[in-house]
């Protein structure tokens, strides 16, 4: 078996204003230590068995911010170009026909660049784990302990236990009401993590069977690509006739394949400035501080600024961001509204 | 008798950071609508007698935004420039002894530049019975009445009414502890405000009876002024002589003429960012807000931006200042510790 770690690089996100930006993907940023959470999946990978061929598949805006990122940690990639985003399953069915075509038993490692895994060591056990099911032909996808009922994730219920620490799955179910979502929490669910091991052929007959033209769109796609160094250009032609859908609908919540590893690390998506303050180093007082800040009498905050002096009296349990030129100041748990200011924002222009 | 209003522009403040800075006195900064408080000031003054014969004190740091300011409303200005900041007491004797020269029964209108007033047409009225009682000879002093029992301020306890609604002052008192000052309001205290009027002759002769040598060095430092154009430069050698004293201690809480005009008009001294948010026009929320600021789920905030975009969610009675490329948060009832984070900037350097 050999590991080829795919790591999908797409996406921008509203709820990390000021920080993130639409020219700004939160990938890119720093966001819980000096490295940014794409660079934080390269240096976990980097560990683990083929970090050497490592693929990354993401956008043409954002290839500068990859090449350059990757080569600060002098870890070389392939970067495989979208012509256009067309949400994850084509992203996984091109990358799989580009991993099939280099090893035709070749097995993918599939990690989102923008989250948060606490520790490295217990990640790379579990993925090992996970590839080594995937080498016998499962599609393995990381399941996470939920820590409270959140309703902003899928969730997995786990079926009977295979050989090697892997779980069947009964099923995925969609994101829940909070009184379902606390059901959840009682019945053993995990979260949804979004990261997967699965055999290129495999994934690739899977995607055949449910969605050929999404496959045969994708297959096209890199048969025609164009390479230049480091870069795979994808075909746009056959790119733009692969079925605009995730991988979730396309595959995970069809196919009788579906395993789960329980992940024993610590997971976050990074979605809100909650998240960010969770997955942050913290001082005693309970306050994740970066840049020139000046605390008085503030508990639990996150205060963030890429230049500008800030002072905060008073006030616990709050996230400053200061980044870019605008500020942010919202209570951590309303952090899930930001992305109103960021739609007011884009609404003016 | 004939009024010259004199208005007394020194001083920088600390705890309205970051708006206030060293180099950027609060009273030159439009802290609650359009105009600064200096400007407003001096709109005050131009509706009463004597406004074109208005003298601004102050040092030599400042002299360029006094003329600005002064220019822009088109308000002619004689400005008197100290060779350095000695407190109140040689400002007014200096301030005393020009007018005395020009005009030897000249009674004098001596307001802070920065402070607010909230109705400007019942200042007038009060200006006017102030002056009235001064031109007898009185030492008159604008008494507010509370609105709360502040111990940032200094009580008067009014005595026996004099004719023209004036009151004979029974004492100055010094900023009280809650208690205290509690008992004030019922007692019927007022709030002294720093703004008064008084004859020239009778100021300086009060000054030269409890201040000789403060009083000797003022009137040194007027005749030996240099002029030009607008601008008259106390001579220096006089000027030293003249005793560091605020007028307070030199001469109202020692002289026999002290008198009080009780204010009919709204008052701040605009010392801290609450009394901002008191002072300033705010909507049916309860929210002061200036620049470019988006608003969720907020109400009685005072948000005030030269420029980034500021968005606040979720939280109530706090205040956000971004000015000068620094920014602040703070809960509104803790403004007056401001001045620990711009005294631990201070001391950074």
């Amino acid at each position: 078996m050999s590991l080829y770690p795919v790591v999908l690089c797409g996406g921008s996100g509203t709820r990390l204003w000021p920080a993130s930006r639409p020219d700004r993907p939160k990938q890119f940023l720093p966001l819980t230590g000096q490295w940014s959470s794409f660079q934080e999946t390269l240096l976990r990978l980097a560990v683990i068995e083929g970090a050497e061929r490592t693929i990354v598949v993401t956008g043409p805006g954002m290839v500068a911010d990859v090449l350059s990122q990757a080569a600060a940690l002098e870890i070389p990639v392939t970067v495989l170009i979208e012509p256009q985003a067309r949400d994850s399953g084509p992203a996984v069915a091109a990358a799989a026909a580009f991993v099939r075509a280099l090893d035709g038993e070749g097995v993918i490692l599939m990690l989102a660049s923008d989250h948060y895994i606490g520790q490295p060591e217990l990640f790379a056990e579990d993925a090992l784990q996970a590839a080594e099911a995937a080498s016998k032909g499962l599609i393995v996808t990381f399941g996470v302990q939920p820590t409270s009922p959140a309703t902003g994730y899928g969730y997995i219920r786990p079926g009977e236990a295979l050989e090697g620490g892997v779980f069947k799955v009964d099923a995925f179910v969609e994101k829940p009401d909070p009184a379902t979502a606390r059901g959840y929490l009682v019945d053993g669910y995990l979260w949804n993590s979004g990261n997967f091991a699965f055999r290129a052929d495999v994934m690739l007959g899977e995607m055949e069977a449910f969605e050929p033209d999404l496959a045969a769109g994708a297959i096209a796609s890199v048969e025609a690509a164009t390479a230049e160094g480091p870069l795979v250009r994808l075909d746009a032609e056959g790119f733009v006739r692969a079925t605009r859908k995730s991988l979730d609908y396309a595959v995970m919540e069809r196919t009788k394949l579906a395993a789960v590893v329980p992940a024993r690390f610590t997971w976050s998506d990074l979605g809100a400035w909650d998240a960010i303050w969770e997955a942050s180093d913290r001082d005693g007082d309970g306050n994740a501080v970066s840049g020139d800040v000046i605390l008085v009498d503030s508990l639990n905050t996150l205060v963030r600024t890429d230049g500008p002096t800030v002072g905060v009296i008073g006030l616990s349990d709050i996230a400053v961001i200061v980044e870019g030129g605008a500020v942010l100041v919202c209570r951590r748990e309303d952090a899930q509204k930001v992305k109103h200011v960021a739609e007011t924002l884009k609404a003016r222009g």
